[in-house]
Parts: structure tokens; C-alpha cells; sequence
């Protein structure tokens, strides 16, 4: 069983315009809402390819009902521990060329909804194999809460996945997760290295693994993904990379990862699924959802080539 | 006692950014909520005038249920008709420059909820003198619903003031209002007439009155207010335009109207103050809020000439 956690879980929002014009008045022709944030995304890719998946993390007030209702309506497993403060929104206002995201803060975490959590989490780790970290954390909740959880998690036996970035990330790798994925902004802005192709990658992996982490999987975008573990050193990426929306697509990867992690599948596979998940996450025209077709015929596809 | 009403009742919210980029992510940095839709801001004008009123209209689901506390916690007296749907809101970005809105269309409004509403609107005439209608339907409410509140509140003895465009406008003329509001552009959309100063505003003016309309008020923007009325023709404005926050200027206006209304103030006075309590809420930073003692002060500045 994999168990994805999201501690700043959104409701996304979608509101369709004719065209997005600044500082004028739009009618919204249609709302379309969705349960989001990273951890979320991972378990509802996790859920479309059959795997068993358990999603939490603090989802309070109204707007954290709704995005419960709509993870049941998915028939996507969850126990989301309900805060005092309402859930954030992201609201992307697509127009016919593009797509405008605003993403609202977060609710205000306490330090005993913050406890209750950690608690909450140790009680779900039963059966668990594999856990996800994934995300911003809400205002409120300390930089330590990735570490804290990743030590419940060690003890409890199941191996770690963390996808975060800035200090929240920084502490964790002091955790040694079994596997962080960070995409090139984000190595940037922990080792200082500007990651402008794979060979700039793989220096600030080192850097990483320094810090802490396992095995590290680089996500390039289009440049497919550096995977720097204690097995070996990969790149794997398509021939040509898709036109779509990227959205989503990190967590697609981590889908992958995950899957890997726990089925024990060799590297070069892991990599293969990881870059065919991503790519069918892009072709889709929804954020964070799959289309498992593209999946599998995109698999074949994938170059991975040991460096 | 006024009674105003709003059937597309919504949750203002504003997100607060750095600045807006179209096709890029927004951290939004603050989100701010307030009741809002036409009716509404009536409502909190003539309360902080001190004047007493009520607000009625459809507000349903968790939306509606915050948008009801709002109006609670700003203690303004209503008596909101939950529907299903989940009530609308309006999303609007403001950035260092200046705001940009979104505008969602409303939740879908049964028949039977709409004949439900009706009942209840009924049920609320009892005592009051002046009622109030603003504002766009949401789906499903029938574009005759403006002229049915206003038969209502006719045969209950009560004076009326609509606010609308389009087809409930057009709808509503039939039943003879005492009173109708609409701006450059409303006039336009309804009588062909391009109103580009007060004489094109005049000629558009007297068609309304030949479709049903009373008195007509007129909204020129900066330009200031002209009114047809069975007692005269009049102009009135603010020597010079004042720079600020234009919206919720008209339901400012409006709220003047009813109060003069009510009071059978004469309609030289009524103007001064419709255009003195627009310009206080040009003034106020939130949208649909007035600022009382700008209000006196302004008022010595309007100029009002019969024409």
C-alpha cells in the first residue's frame, strides 16, 4: 500500500473566459472543480493504474468537505484529518491560449491540529510500504514537518518518496528519504547550481546527496529525467519532447516512483515508467490526471541510457 | 423599511498578488471575502447610513451559508432563501495597479425553488415602503422574474426601484417601476441611443419611459447623474470627477434613491445625495462600501441644475 500525503491539499479551480484581458471584467462561463495539490495528483494517478493508495493530510472547513466529496467521487481512498481553517483554492483561469493560475496561501495550521496530524499520520502507517511527502505546507505547520514525518515513517518500516522544495525540504533530507525528486528550479535554489542540461543536473544531485538524500531523481521538463542512485546513473527522456499541459506532470513521476519503489522494479524500468507517466499526464488535457493508453504507448518509447 | 433584493447573490473574494501576469502563477498573498451582488451593497450602504433595511434573494450551499455570515458579521439584517445550488462568487485580482475580475454565472435555479422565492419575498412585504430589486438572475430564474417581484411589492402598496439590463429590465419596464437606474451602457443596450453626454442620455431616458419606466436616473459615470422625472428634468454632479474605485458607485446611487424615496425627499436633494453617497463609495477603498463623512462633505459640492 502506498499512502501520498498532502498537508496544504487544494480545491483547484478552473474557471473558463473567452480571453483573459488584465484589469478588465471577465464572465466565467464555466467552473470546474477538482480535489488538488501534489500528494492528491499522486494518488489519483496511483488510483487510475489500479495500484492501492491511501491519500491524506489537513483538508478543514467548507472548501476541504468539498474536496473530500470530490476524492470519493473519484473512488480515490482518503483520511484527510479536517483543521478549523478552510482549505486554499487554486483558481486557473483558462482562456483559449493559455492558462493564469492564482493559489491561495493556505489555511493557518495551530500547533495542536499540527500534532493531532503527526499522530493521525503514525496511526494510518499499518501496511504501509511506501510513503509520498508532496507539497507546500500551510501557514502555521513548521519547516521540520516533512522530517518529522519521514522519521514516523522510517520507524514504522516504510520506505520514503519526498517531493517538496525550500527549507521543508532542506530539514527532510536531514531524514535520509529513500528518494527525493526535485525538477531544476528547485536544485537551483538548494545548491546554487543553475541546472541548464543534464550534466549541470548531475552535479547539484551530488550536492543533494550530500545533504542527505538516497537516490535522487532530477525531473528537466522536456529534457526527461537524471536519476543519480546508488545503483548507477540514468537519464532516460522521449525522443522529442510533447506539446501539452505540464501541469501535473511532476506528479505523474513521483506516481511512477512510487510504483517502482514498492513492486522493487530495476532502475532503468522505473525511469521508463516515470518518463511515459509524465509525458501522458502532459498529454492530458486535465491537470494531474493520466491517460493510461499514452501510457503504455508511450512507454516504449522512452530512451534510458546509463551515463 | 427597504427592502432589497438579489437573486445572484455572491461571495466577493479578493486575492491580493505582486502583479498580474497573464499565463503565469500567482501566490496570491491575501484573500479577502465580503457579501456581495448589487442588492447586497444597497443594503450595507443604506445600514451604514443607519437607515433601516432588510436583504432578501437566493443564496445556497457552503457559499452561501459564508456569504449569510458575512452579512451577519457586518450586522446587516437579511433573510436569504438557501437554494441547492451553491451560490455564485466573484473573484476579483488586485495587483498594484489596478483589479481584474471574474465573474462566476451563478448556480442553476430550480422552477420550484424560484416559485418558493416569490412565496417568500411575499411574506416580507409587510411593512416595508420602498423595495429594491439589482442586479443580473442566475440560471434557470425566468427573465419575467423582475416584473413578478414587482406586481408583488405593487399590490402590497410598496414603491419600487429596479436595477437590472437586458431582458429582466426589458420585462420589468411592463410593470411600471417607480424608479430605474441604468448606466450609459444599459440605456444603450436597450434603446439603440449611444450615450456619449447628457442630451444622447435624455433622448435614451424618455424611450425607457415609453416602455414602462417612472422616474429614470440615469448613471453617466464621472459625468454625474441625469433624471427624467414627472416633476422635471435635472442634471447633477461633482464639479470635477474623482479618481478611485468605481465599482459598487451605482449601488451607492441606488441606495440614495431608496432613501429619498422613502422620505419624499424633494428631488433636487435626492440627486445631491446619489451622486454625493456614488462618490463616497468612489472614494472607499472596498468596492460596494461608502465612507459616511465623505458622504456630508461631498454633498455641499454637487451641483444640480434643472434642464
Amino acid at each position: 500500500m502506498i499512502l501520498t500525503v498532502t498537508p496544504n491539499a487544494a480545491l483547484d479551480v478552473t474557471y473558463q473566459v473567452d480571453s483573459l484581458t488584465p484589469y478588465a471584467t471577465h464572465r466565467v462561463s464555466a467552473v470546474a472543480e477538482r480535489a488538488g495539490g501534489k500528494g492528491v495528483n499522486v494518488a489519483r494517478v496511483l488510483h487510475s493504474l489500479g495500484e492501492p493508495v491511501l491519500a491524506t493530510g489537513l483538508a478543514g472547513g467548507p472548501t476541504g468537505v468539498r474536496l473530500r466529496e470530490l476524492l470519493a467521487a473519484d473512488t480515490v481512498a482518503e483520511a484527510f484529518l479536517p483543521v478549523a481553517g478552510d482549505a486554499r483554492r487554486t483558481v486557473v483561469v483558462a482562456d483559449r491560449a493559455d492558462a493564469t493560475g492564482f493559489w491561495e496561501p493556505g489555511p493557518i495550521v495551530t500547533a495542536a491540529e499540527w500534532s493531532a496530524f503527526t499522530a493521525h499520520f503514525a496511526s494510518l502507517l499499518q501496511g504501509v510500504r511506501v510513503v509520498v511527502l508532496s507539497g507546500s505546507l500551510p501557514p502555521g505547520v513548521p519547516a521540520t514537518a516533512y522530517a518529522e514525518l519521514l522519521a514516523l515513517a522510517h520507524a514504522a518500516g516504510a520506505a520514503t518518496i519526498l517531493d517538496a522544495d525550500g527549507d521543508p525540504l532542506r530539514q527532510g533530507l536531514r531524514v535520509q528519504p529513500a528518494l527525493v525528486k526535485p525538477n531544476a528550479a528547485e536544485l537551483h535554489a538548494l545548491t546554487g547550481v543553475r541546472v541548464d542540461g543534464p550534466d549541470a543536473a548531475r552535479r547539484a544531485v551530488e550536492t543533494l546527496r550530500e545533504l542527505g538524500a538516497g537516490d535522487v531523481v532530477a525531473s528537466l521538463g522536456g529534457g526527461g529525467l537524471v536519476a543519480v542512485c546508488a545503483d548507477g546513473v540514468w537519464r532516460a527522456r522521449l525522443p522529442e519532447p510533447l506539446d501539452g499541459n505540464p501541469t501535473g506532470a511532476g506528479d505523474a513521476c513521483v506516481a511512477a516512483l512510487a510504483r517502482g519503489l514498492l513492486a522493487g522494479q530495476p532502475w532503468p524500468e522505473r525511469l521508463r515508467d516515470a518518463v511515459a507517466l509524465s509525458a501522458a499526464a502532459v498529454l492530458h488535457p486535465v491537470a494531474g490526471t493520466v491517460d493510461v493508453d499514452s501510457f503504455h504507448r508511450l512507454r516504449t518509447q522512452v530512451i534510458v541510457e546509463s551515463c
